[in-house]
Protein backbone atom coordinates (compact mmCIF):
# COMPACT_ATOMS: atom_id res chain seq x y z
CA UNK A 1 0.00 0.00 0.00
CA UNK A 2 0.76 3.08 -1.30
CA UNK A 3 1.94 5.86 2.34
CA UNK A 4 1.15 9.50 2.47
CA UNK A 5 2.13 11.12 5.60
CA UNK A 6 1.01 14.85 6.68
CA UNK A 7 4.07 15.88 5.58
CA UNK A 8 4.11 14.77 1.84
CA UNK A 9 0.18 16.06 2.14
CA UNK A 10 1.41 19.92 2.93
CA UNK A 11 4.30 19.44 0.21
CA UNK A 12 1.53 18.60 -2.71
CA UNK A 13 1.02 20.69 -5.86
CA UNK A 14 -2.70 21.98 -5.00
CA UNK A 15 -4.57 20.55 -7.39
CA UNK A 16 -3.45 17.15 -6.79
CA UNK A 17 -3.81 17.71 -3.10
CA UNK A 18 -7.55 19.17 -3.50
CA UNK A 19 -8.30 15.83 -5.54
CA UNK A 20 -6.34 13.32 -3.03
CA UNK A 21 -7.85 14.57 0.11
CA UNK A 22 -12.05 15.56 -1.45
CA UNK A 23 -11.71 11.58 -2.31
CA UNK A 24 -9.81 10.11 0.45
CA UNK A 25 -12.64 10.89 3.08
CA UNK A 26 -15.39 7.93 1.09
CA UNK A 27 -18.42 9.11 -0.88
CA UNK A 28 -20.39 12.08 -0.73
CA UNK A 29 -23.93 13.36 -0.64
CA UNK A 30 -24.91 14.91 -3.81
CA UNK A 31 -27.47 17.90 -3.63
CA UNK A 32 -28.42 21.12 -5.29
CA UNK A 33 -29.07 23.91 -2.51
CA UNK A 34 -31.35 26.34 -4.08
CA UNK A 35 -32.40 29.78 -2.49
CA UNK A 36 -33.77 32.65 -3.33
CA UNK A 37 -32.54 36.70 -2.18
CA UNK A 38 -34.41 39.33 -0.54
CA UNK A 39 -35.23 41.18 -3.99
CA UNK A 40 -36.04 37.90 -5.97
CA UNK A 41 -33.61 36.97 -7.58
CA UNK A 42 -33.12 32.55 -7.49
CA UNK A 43 -29.78 30.63 -6.86
CA UNK A 44 -28.69 26.93 -7.36
CA UNK A 45 -25.29 25.46 -6.60
CA UNK A 46 -24.01 22.08 -6.37
CA UNK A 47 -23.04 20.65 -2.72
CA UNK A 48 -21.57 17.68 -1.21
CA UNK A 49 -21.43 18.35 2.48
CA UNK A 50 -24.88 18.01 3.11
CA UNK A 51 -24.93 15.65 6.14
CA UNK A 52 -27.61 13.75 8.17
CA UNK A 53 -27.60 15.77 11.95
CA UNK A 54 -30.49 14.05 13.77
CA UNK A 55 -33.98 12.29 13.19
CA UNK A 56 -35.95 14.09 15.93
CA UNK A 57 -35.98 17.09 15.68
CA UNK A 58 -35.09 16.57 11.74
CA UNK A 59 -32.17 18.36 11.06
CA UNK A 60 -29.15 18.37 8.66
CA UNK A 61 -26.17 20.71 7.88
CA UNK A 62 -23.24 21.59 5.05
CA UNK A 63 -19.90 22.73 5.38
CA UNK A 64 -19.78 26.13 3.03
CA UNK A 65 -16.70 29.19 3.08
CA UNK A 66 -18.97 32.57 2.73
CA UNK A 67 -16.23 33.63 0.06
CA UNK A 68 -16.40 30.63 -1.80
CA UNK A 69 -18.22 29.91 -5.15
CA UNK A 70 -21.49 29.65 -3.14
CA UNK A 71 -21.35 33.08 -1.64
CA UNK A 72 -24.77 33.70 -2.95
CA UNK A 73 -25.89 30.42 -1.22
CA UNK A 74 -25.10 32.00 2.07
CA UNK A 75 -25.77 35.46 1.77
CA UNK A 76 -29.60 34.30 0.39
CA UNK A 77 -29.86 31.35 3.77
CA UNK A 78 -28.61 34.10 5.87
CA UNK A 79 -31.16 37.28 4.65
CA UNK A 80 -34.38 35.13 4.32
CA UNK A 81 -33.62 31.81 6.56
CA UNK A 82 -35.18 29.36 3.74
CA UNK A 83 -33.31 27.28 1.50
CA UNK A 84 -34.18 23.57 -0.38
CA UNK A 85 -32.00 20.63 -0.74
CA UNK A 86 -32.20 18.55 -3.72
CA UNK A 87 -30.87 15.29 -4.92
CA UNK A 88 -28.95 15.10 -7.68
CA UNK A 89 -29.94 12.24 -9.78
CA UNK A 90 -28.42 10.81 -12.90
CA UNK A 91 -29.98 12.37 -15.88
CA UNK A 92 -29.06 15.56 -14.21
CA UNK A 93 -25.02 15.30 -13.75
CA UNK A 94 -24.42 17.51 -16.32
CA UNK A 95 -26.91 20.86 -15.09
CA UNK A 96 -25.17 20.03 -11.45
CA UNK A 97 -21.91 20.45 -12.12
CA UNK A 98 -22.71 23.27 -14.34
CA UNK A 99 -23.92 25.11 -11.13
CA UNK A 100 -20.44 25.30 -9.77
CA UNK A 101 -19.88 27.91 -12.60
CA UNK A 102 -18.57 31.54 -11.05
CA UNK A 103 -21.70 33.63 -13.14
CA UNK A 104 -22.23 37.32 -11.93
CA UNK A 105 -24.41 37.45 -9.19
CA UNK A 106 -27.62 38.62 -11.12
CA UNK A 107 -27.61 35.97 -13.30
CA UNK A 108 -29.28 32.75 -12.30
CA UNK A 109 -28.15 28.84 -12.58
CA UNK A 110 -31.42 28.32 -13.11
CA UNK A 111 -31.45 29.94 -16.51
CA UNK A 112 -27.87 29.10 -17.70
CA UNK A 113 -28.22 25.67 -16.64
CA UNK A 114 -31.54 24.36 -17.82
CA UNK A 115 -32.76 23.47 -14.39
CA UNK A 116 -36.03 24.73 -13.24
CA UNK A 117 -37.53 26.29 -10.62
CA UNK A 118 -40.45 25.00 -8.91
CA UNK A 119 -42.27 26.26 -5.69
CA UNK A 120 -44.31 24.64 -3.67
CA UNK A 121 -46.87 25.47 -0.90
CA UNK A 122 -45.84 28.78 -0.52
CA UNK A 123 -42.17 28.34 0.41
CA UNK A 124 -39.63 31.08 -0.09
CA UNK A 125 -36.87 28.97 -1.25
CA UNK A 126 -37.83 27.12 -4.58
CA UNK A 127 -37.09 23.92 -5.52
CA UNK A 128 -35.64 21.98 -8.60
CA UNK A 129 -38.39 20.35 -10.38
CA UNK A 130 -35.99 17.70 -12.04
CA UNK A 131 -35.41 16.29 -8.47
CA UNK A 132 -37.07 13.50 -7.42
CA UNK A 133 -36.51 13.92 -4.04
CA UNK A 134 -36.48 17.66 -2.27
CA UNK A 135 -36.20 18.98 1.13
CA UNK A 136 -37.56 22.68 2.27
CA UNK A 137 -35.50 24.04 5.16
CA UNK A 138 -34.81 26.19 7.45
CA UNK A 139 -32.12 27.68 8.73
CA UNK A 140 -31.15 27.49 12.44
CA UNK A 141 -27.56 28.54 13.84
CA UNK A 142 -24.11 28.63 12.39
CA UNK A 143 -20.48 27.09 13.65
CA UNK A 144 -17.67 28.97 12.66
CA UNK A 145 -14.91 26.16 12.30
CA UNK A 146 -12.02 27.85 13.65
CA UNK A 147 -9.14 25.37 12.45
CA UNK A 148 -10.11 25.87 8.64
CA UNK A 149 -12.04 28.62 9.00
CA UNK A 150 -15.37 27.43 7.31
CA UNK A 151 -18.76 27.29 8.57
CA UNK A 152 -21.45 24.26 9.81
CA UNK A 153 -24.61 25.35 8.71
CA UNK A 154 -27.59 23.95 10.67
CA UNK A 155 -31.17 23.81 9.48
CA UNK A 156 -34.42 21.84 10.56
CA UNK A 157 -36.16 20.16 7.56
CA UNK A 158 -39.58 21.51 7.32
CA UNK A 159 -40.65 19.75 4.22
CA UNK A 160 -39.90 16.58 2.70
CA UNK A 161 -41.84 15.63 -1.33
CA UNK A 162 -40.26 12.45 -2.91
CA UNK A 163 -42.37 9.68 -4.95
CA UNK A 164 -44.39 6.99 -2.96
CA UNK A 165 -43.09 4.49 -4.63
CA UNK A 166 -39.48 4.48 -3.41
CA UNK A 167 -40.31 4.02 0.50
CA UNK A 168 -40.32 1.27 1.69
CA UNK A 169 -43.49 0.49 4.76
CA UNK A 170 -40.73 0.98 7.61
CA UNK A 171 -40.08 4.67 6.40
CA UNK A 172 -37.11 4.14 4.74
CA UNK A 173 -36.32 5.62 1.28
CA UNK A 174 -34.65 3.19 -1.47
CA UNK A 175 -32.28 5.85 -2.90
CA UNK A 176 -31.22 3.65 -6.01
CA UNK A 177 -35.04 3.41 -6.98
CA UNK A 178 -34.83 7.27 -7.05
CA UNK A 179 -31.97 7.29 -9.02
CA UNK A 180 -30.33 9.92 -6.39
CA UNK A 181 -26.22 10.27 -7.05
CA UNK A 182 -23.24 10.14 -4.91
CA UNK A 183 -20.08 12.49 -5.15
CA UNK A 184 -16.50 10.74 -5.32
CA UNK A 185 -13.88 13.74 -5.06
CA UNK A 186 -14.58 17.12 -6.12
CA UNK A 187 -15.83 16.31 -9.68
CA UNK A 188 -16.59 12.70 -9.76
CA UNK A 189 -20.26 11.12 -9.87
CA UNK A 190 -21.22 7.41 -9.14
CA UNK A 191 -24.16 5.78 -9.42
CA UNK A 192 -24.98 3.22 -6.50
CA UNK A 193 -27.34 0.32 -6.29
CA UNK A 194 -28.21 -1.41 -3.37
CA UNK A 195 -26.22 -4.20 -1.97
CA UNK A 196 -28.31 -5.28 1.11
CA UNK A 197 -30.02 -3.98 4.14
CA UNK A 198 -29.54 -5.64 7.62
CA UNK A 199 -31.24 -5.14 10.57
CA UNK A 200 -30.74 -3.90 14.04
CA UNK A 201 -27.32 -4.96 15.01
CA UNK A 202 -26.96 -7.09 18.43
CA UNK A 203 -24.44 -8.97 19.97
CA UNK A 204 -24.15 -12.70 19.83
CA UNK A 205 -26.41 -12.63 16.73
CA UNK A 206 -25.22 -12.95 12.93
CA UNK A 207 -26.52 -10.02 10.89
CA UNK A 208 -30.11 -10.22 9.10
CA UNK A 209 -30.69 -9.38 5.75
CA UNK A 210 -33.90 -7.70 5.06
CA UNK A 211 -34.15 -9.95 1.96
CA UNK A 212 -33.11 -13.31 3.36
CA UNK A 213 -36.19 -15.71 3.72
CA UNK A 214 -35.11 -16.31 7.45
CA UNK A 215 -35.41 -12.83 8.71
CA UNK A 216 -39.44 -12.74 7.98
CA UNK B 1 -45.04 13.49 -5.11
CA UNK B 2 -45.86 12.80 -1.29
CA UNK B 3 -45.52 15.96 1.15
CA UNK B 4 -44.57 15.47 4.07
CA UNK B 5 -44.31 18.72 6.70
CA UNK B 6 -42.81 18.89 9.91
CA UNK B 7 -45.90 18.31 12.00
CA UNK B 8 -46.15 15.07 9.92
CA UNK B 9 -42.12 14.28 11.21
CA UNK B 10 -42.76 14.94 14.46
CA UNK B 11 -45.75 12.96 14.56
CA UNK B 12 -44.19 9.84 13.53
CA UNK B 13 -43.62 6.38 15.17
CA UNK B 14 -39.49 6.85 16.08
CA UNK B 15 -38.36 4.58 14.20
CA UNK B 16 -40.37 4.91 11.04
CA UNK B 17 -39.18 8.78 11.08
CA UNK B 18 -35.65 7.08 11.91
CA UNK B 19 -35.66 5.44 8.38
CA UNK B 20 -36.87 7.91 6.69
CA UNK B 21 -35.15 11.42 7.67
CA UNK B 22 -31.91 9.26 7.74
CA UNK B 23 -31.86 8.34 3.96
CA UNK B 24 -33.48 11.50 3.07
CA UNK B 25 -30.37 13.92 2.62
CA UNK B 26 -28.58 11.11 0.34
CA UNK B 27 -25.84 8.89 0.43
CA UNK B 28 -23.66 8.49 3.52
CA UNK B 29 -19.62 7.43 3.61
CA UNK B 30 -19.09 4.53 5.15
CA UNK B 31 -16.09 3.70 7.42
CA UNK B 32 -14.98 2.12 10.28
CA UNK B 33 -13.58 4.04 13.30
CA UNK B 34 -11.11 2.41 15.06
CA UNK B 35 -9.27 3.79 18.60
CA UNK B 36 -7.65 2.12 21.32
CA UNK B 37 -7.80 2.93 25.06
CA UNK B 38 -5.65 4.40 27.24
CA UNK B 39 -5.27 0.97 28.90
CA UNK B 40 -4.61 -0.71 25.22
CA UNK B 41 -8.52 -1.79 24.48
CA UNK B 42 -8.93 -1.59 20.87
CA UNK B 43 -12.60 -0.81 19.75
CA UNK B 44 -14.36 -0.11 16.12
CA UNK B 45 -17.43 1.23 14.73
CA UNK B 46 -19.36 2.19 12.03
CA UNK B 47 -20.41 5.66 11.17
CA UNK B 48 -21.88 7.17 8.29
CA UNK B 49 -21.35 10.83 9.14
CA UNK B 50 -17.94 11.26 7.97
CA UNK B 51 -17.43 14.26 6.07
CA UNK B 52 -14.52 16.35 4.04
CA UNK B 53 -13.86 19.47 5.98
CA UNK B 54 -10.97 20.85 3.98
CA UNK B 55 -7.88 20.00 2.02
CA UNK B 56 -5.86 22.49 3.25
CA UNK B 57 -4.64 21.68 5.85
CA UNK B 58 -6.45 18.06 5.47
CA UNK B 59 -9.47 17.67 7.67
CA UNK B 60 -11.75 15.36 8.39
CA UNK B 61 -15.05 15.85 10.52
CA UNK B 62 -18.25 13.65 12.07
CA UNK B 63 -20.70 13.57 14.66
CA UNK B 64 -21.23 11.43 17.60
CA UNK B 65 -23.05 11.60 20.53
CA UNK B 66 -21.19 11.34 23.38
CA UNK B 67 -23.53 8.84 25.28
CA UNK B 68 -24.84 6.80 21.92
CA UNK B 69 -23.27 3.29 20.81
CA UNK B 70 -20.04 5.12 20.11
CA UNK B 71 -19.67 6.10 23.26
CA UNK B 72 -16.02 4.43 23.20
CA UNK B 73 -15.22 6.05 20.23
CA UNK B 74 -15.63 9.20 21.63
CA UNK B 75 -13.97 8.53 25.18
CA UNK B 76 -10.87 7.32 23.38
CA UNK B 77 -10.45 9.60 21.19
CA UNK B 78 -10.65 12.38 24.35
CA UNK B 79 -8.36 10.17 26.33
CA UNK B 80 -5.05 9.77 23.39
CA UNK B 81 -6.37 11.95 20.42
CA UNK B 82 -6.50 9.43 17.69
CA UNK B 83 -8.13 7.66 15.33
CA UNK B 84 -8.46 6.00 12.53
CA UNK B 85 -11.24 5.68 9.80
CA UNK B 86 -11.48 2.67 7.11
CA UNK B 87 -13.34 2.37 4.12
CA UNK B 88 -16.09 -0.02 4.50
CA UNK B 89 -15.80 -2.56 1.26
CA UNK B 90 -18.37 -5.04 -0.19
CA UNK B 91 -16.68 -7.75 1.05
CA UNK B 92 -17.26 -5.71 4.34
CA UNK B 93 -20.70 -4.95 4.95
CA UNK B 94 -21.70 -7.35 7.29
CA UNK B 95 -18.81 -7.14 9.77
CA UNK B 96 -19.21 -3.30 9.45
CA UNK B 97 -22.79 -3.26 10.59
CA UNK B 98 -22.16 -5.80 13.19
CA UNK B 99 -20.10 -3.40 14.97
CA UNK B 100 -23.06 -1.48 15.74
CA UNK B 101 -23.73 -3.92 17.97
CA UNK B 102 -23.98 -3.03 22.18
CA UNK B 103 -21.06 -4.85 23.41
CA UNK B 104 -19.56 -4.78 27.17
CA UNK B 105 -16.95 -1.96 27.03
CA UNK B 106 -14.58 -4.48 27.42
CA UNK B 107 -15.14 -6.61 24.66
CA UNK B 108 -13.36 -5.68 21.51
CA UNK B 109 -15.41 -5.33 18.37
CA UNK B 110 -12.56 -6.59 16.60
CA UNK B 111 -12.50 -9.97 18.10
CA UNK B 112 -16.15 -10.49 17.49
CA UNK B 113 -16.64 -8.98 13.71
CA UNK B 114 -14.21 -10.85 12.77
CA UNK B 115 -12.23 -7.40 11.52
CA UNK B 116 -8.34 -7.67 11.95
CA UNK B 117 -6.48 -4.42 13.75
CA UNK B 118 -3.56 -3.21 12.14
CA UNK B 119 -0.42 -1.08 13.32
CA UNK B 120 1.12 1.02 11.05
CA UNK B 121 4.26 3.30 11.41
CA UNK B 122 3.62 3.60 14.97
CA UNK B 123 0.46 4.93 15.06
CA UNK B 124 -1.50 4.73 18.48
CA UNK B 125 -4.70 3.65 17.06
CA UNK B 126 -5.55 0.27 15.33
CA UNK B 127 -6.33 0.38 11.60
CA UNK B 128 -8.64 -2.01 9.78
CA UNK B 129 -6.54 -4.55 7.68
CA UNK B 130 -9.04 -5.46 5.28
CA UNK B 131 -9.83 -1.76 4.49
CA UNK B 132 -8.66 -0.55 1.35
CA UNK B 133 -8.08 3.30 2.12
CA UNK B 134 -7.54 3.96 5.62
CA UNK B 135 -6.64 7.22 7.20
CA UNK B 136 -4.53 7.99 10.67
CA UNK B 137 -6.22 10.95 12.05
CA UNK B 138 -5.22 13.44 15.07
CA UNK B 139 -7.93 14.91 17.20
CA UNK B 140 -8.63 19.25 16.63
CA UNK B 141 -11.56 20.02 18.43
CA UNK B 142 -15.00 19.37 19.23
CA UNK B 143 -17.64 21.51 18.70
CA UNK B 144 -21.27 21.22 20.79
CA UNK B 145 -24.21 21.36 18.21
CA UNK B 146 -26.59 23.06 20.87
CA UNK B 147 -30.03 22.21 18.63
CA UNK B 148 -29.74 18.67 19.21
CA UNK B 149 -27.37 18.04 21.61
CA UNK B 150 -23.99 16.18 19.53
CA UNK B 151 -20.81 16.82 18.63
CA UNK B 152 -19.36 17.55 15.87
CA UNK B 153 -15.72 16.29 16.00
CA UNK B 154 -13.09 17.73 13.56
CA UNK B 155 -9.43 15.82 13.05
CA UNK B 156 -6.37 16.46 10.76
CA UNK B 157 -5.62 13.58 8.64
CA UNK B 158 -1.77 12.62 9.78
CA UNK B 159 -1.70 9.38 7.35
CA UNK B 160 -3.26 7.71 3.99
CA UNK B 161 -3.04 4.37 3.10
CA UNK B 162 -4.29 2.91 -0.25
CA UNK B 163 -3.66 0.53 -3.52
CA UNK B 164 -1.44 2.90 -5.93
CA UNK B 165 -3.73 1.45 -8.95
CA UNK B 166 -6.47 3.37 -7.43
CA UNK B 167 -4.96 6.69 -7.97
CA UNK B 168 -5.26 8.99 -11.00
CA UNK B 169 -2.47 11.01 -12.11
CA UNK B 170 -4.10 14.31 -10.99
CA UNK B 171 -4.60 12.39 -7.47
CA UNK B 172 -8.04 11.65 -7.47
CA UNK B 173 -8.95 7.92 -6.00
CA UNK B 174 -10.91 6.26 -7.82
CA UNK B 175 -13.19 4.87 -4.92
CA UNK B 176 -15.20 2.04 -7.64
CA UNK B 177 -11.89 0.51 -7.82
CA UNK B 178 -11.15 0.11 -4.28
CA UNK B 179 -14.76 -0.86 -3.92
CA UNK B 180 -15.98 1.51 -1.10
CA UNK B 181 -19.66 1.43 -0.63
CA UNK B 182 -22.00 3.98 0.37
CA UNK B 183 -24.70 4.32 2.68
CA UNK B 184 -28.44 4.89 2.38
CA UNK B 185 -30.26 5.64 5.40
CA UNK B 186 -28.94 3.64 8.79
CA UNK B 187 -28.97 -0.06 7.70
CA UNK B 188 -28.54 -0.10 3.65
CA UNK B 189 -25.23 -0.56 2.12
CA UNK B 190 -24.80 0.01 -1.73
CA UNK B 191 -22.30 0.02 -4.19
CA UNK B 192 -21.56 2.71 -6.57
CA UNK B 193 -19.70 3.14 -10.29
CA UNK B 194 -18.36 5.90 -11.48
CA UNK B 195 -20.80 7.57 -14.06
CA UNK B 196 -18.61 10.23 -15.46
CA UNK B 197 -16.08 12.78 -13.82
CA UNK B 198 -16.60 16.41 -15.00
CA UNK B 199 -13.86 19.59 -15.64
CA UNK B 200 -14.10 22.68 -13.28
CA UNK B 201 -17.45 24.24 -14.74
CA UNK B 202 -17.08 27.85 -16.34
CA UNK B 203 -19.76 30.31 -17.03
CA UNK B 204 -20.98 29.97 -20.70
CA UNK B 205 -18.90 26.50 -21.54
CA UNK B 206 -20.12 23.30 -21.74
CA UNK B 207 -19.40 20.46 -19.24
CA UNK B 208 -16.55 18.44 -20.33
CA UNK B 209 -15.81 14.97 -19.43
CA UNK B 210 -12.39 13.51 -18.40
CA UNK B 211 -13.31 11.01 -20.44
CA UNK B 212 -14.93 12.51 -23.98
CA UNK B 213 -12.05 12.65 -27.00
CA UNK B 214 -12.75 16.60 -27.20
CA UNK B 215 -11.35 17.23 -23.22
CA UNK B 216 -7.79 15.31 -24.29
Amino acid sequence: MKHISSEDIKGMEKIFRLNLINSSTGYKSANLIATKSKTGNPNVAVFSSVTHMGSNPAMLGFVTRPLSVARNTYKNIKETSYFTVNHIHERMIEQAHQTAAKYDEEISEFHKTGLTEEYLDDFHAPYVKQSEIKLGCKFLNEYHIKENDTLLLVASIEHLYFDEGIQMPDGWLRLDDAGTVAVNGLDGYSLPSLLDRFHYARPNQEVKSFFSKESN
